[in-house]
């Protein structure tokens, strides 16, 4: 018996609405936004082959598709409140539907944040989910944005970058891994921990936030681009985990420059607030590290321009090109 | 030269904000909601060969993709404010995404409705749009549900129903069309028009109401489930236009009451307020249509009842499936 559209909706995906004044069920849902708070929203959409492999577990892509998400919200400080899901199926299977909605529910639980509609149709895999959060309207604690990065900010990142990258370089076999490490740097690519508490610890703190999805430099020149700025940063201080430093140095600098789906928060601070930055990891248990430095753009360029040295000051050449689906 | 992904969205979708506080090119948007109203959402995600043919013109895909994700607001009574889109392209075809941003945000315009946001993947194709629109909270005059119908309640369908399907059933060949009708019924399947003003004008006038995008009586079946009520259809008297009306009876049914894609408004109102319903007809210049009555559900059963009768008072046979994307 195959399952239909409704009884799939009403078996993985409907729960009565807590936080929003209408749920699952009607044309449309319905949330009231606080006084004094703003509504952010944003949307990824998810395709097999591009964002995630055919051999990943339901659960944890369940897990990643709202983690990905999530970490939009982290970016810009917002709180999270509530989500849509549309979810094309080749078929109703149910193995992949009960994995999938148990790592996506698991992950909204931890956040308190609901799913409150969707869609459903049968065609080639795709997961499109849309996140709303909440943020305060008021200037100097509002939201993180790109757009405020200042001549003299240092640069921080949270976390290692790069075991992402490298579980799909062991994926696509153009190096190789022991069992263990593999392990580890493919949970680090399929159950990305979405920084939340951080951009919360970070409103009132950070300049510019953004998380990274695409590369270290693809996402900082997004940065620099909105802010009008240039940065410096040093290859090496970039932090790593202990499987990735045992590559050799390009595989390293290609991973934690060029890698992707990190999700760590990439964000900037004027030097001032060193003490509340490292106020703001403590509390959320993560290590922030500075990684560089925002400088002044010299001259009419349209272009931001990120200089890279290592830890000798020397320069170092690196192509700084982002991720992008058409290219790729 | 191939378009890349951040120049594709530059070309064809990135236009300064004006409604919201932040649009595209940060990691979220930003939307301030008034005081006294609250965000109504909806997405709907359109797969070819399902929710459109390959054989639509770009321009007009653009439009229907907004316009399913208007109908959603309208049901609810719900000011258009903004919306994301997420699409993924097997190429960066740029045939494809002028006519298709232009039939996209000339809806838009014509709603005041602005796009902040979204995706774009290489992949199958696949459009998704979340829609976002605020309506007041306040009980009396707020959002239009479909929980609210109750026995004695009038039912109303806006528009003629129907020519979408007919469309269809010519495109597959089980029936022929003259050009010309052909030409007509295939604008009501591709270029729906949201019923905006409508849902605007019925708050505080309706008791329920829904768009009409899987057929007349699946998508009535929902409000009377939602409302715990039944209902009779006097099925003559469904409005359906000149094209449909040629057309022999049991095809008129089939594509009234069972079609789907007709984007008009069905709603229910107390009948000591039919003048409001009327001027609500006048005021935003459409034909509005009582086509039954909503009855009291006799004994415990826990689905709902649909009486069909035509115009003589005789009870009329019809299968009432909705249409249902993994069994159609």
């Amino acid at each position: 018996m195959s399952l239909g559209e409704f009884d799939l909706i009403a078996k993985y995906f409907d729960r009565p609405a807590r936080r929003a004044a209408l749920g699952i069920g009607d044309d449309c849902a319905l949330l009231a936004v606080p006084p004094g708070m703003q509504l952010a929203t944003s949307c990824d959409m998810l395709v097999e082959g591009r964002h995630f492999l055919s051999t990943v577990a339901p659960e944890r892509l369940g897990h990643k598709a709202l983690a990905v998400n999530l970490s939009d919200l982290a970016a810009c400080g917002a709180e999270p409140v509530a989500f849509t899901l549309a979810l094309a199926l080749p078929s109703a299977d149910e193995l992949f539907l009960d994995g999938f909605s148990r790592g996506l529910l698991a992950l909204a639980d931890a956040h308190g944040c609901e799913l409150i509609g969707g869609d459903t149709t049968r065609g080639p895999l795709n997961i499109c989910i849309s996140i709303f959060g909440q943020v305060p309207m008021s200037p100097g604690a509002g939201a993180l944005l790109r757009s405020g990065a200042r001549a003299g900010d240092e640069l921080y990142v949270s976390g290692k970058l790069g075991d992402a990258r490298l579980a799909l370089e062991a994926f696509r076999g153009t190096l190789m891994l022991a069992g263990e490490d593999f392990d580890t740097v493919r949970c680090g690519m399929e159950l990305p921990q979405p920084r939340v508490a951080l951009g919360l610890a970070l409103r009132g703190v950070a300049t510019s936030a953004i998380d990274l999805s695409d590369g270290l430099l693809g996402d900082l020149s997004h940065v620099l681009q909105r802010s009008g700025v240039d940065a410096l940063v040093d290859v090496d201080a970039v932090p790593r985990s202990t499987v990735l430093r045992a590559q050799p140095l390009a595989v390293q600098r290609l991973c934690t420059l060029s890698g992707g789906d990190d999700y760590e928060l990439l964000f900037t601070a004027p030097p001032g607030r060193a003490h509340q930055v490292s106020a703001a990891g403590i509390a959320t248990g993560l290590t922030l590290t500075r990684i560089g430095r925002i400088v002044q753009r010299a001259g009419p360029r349209q272009e931001a321009h990120i200089g890279l040295v290592d830890a000798d000051g020397r320069a170092v050449l690196h192509a700084s090109a982002s991720f992008d689906h058409f290219r790729a």
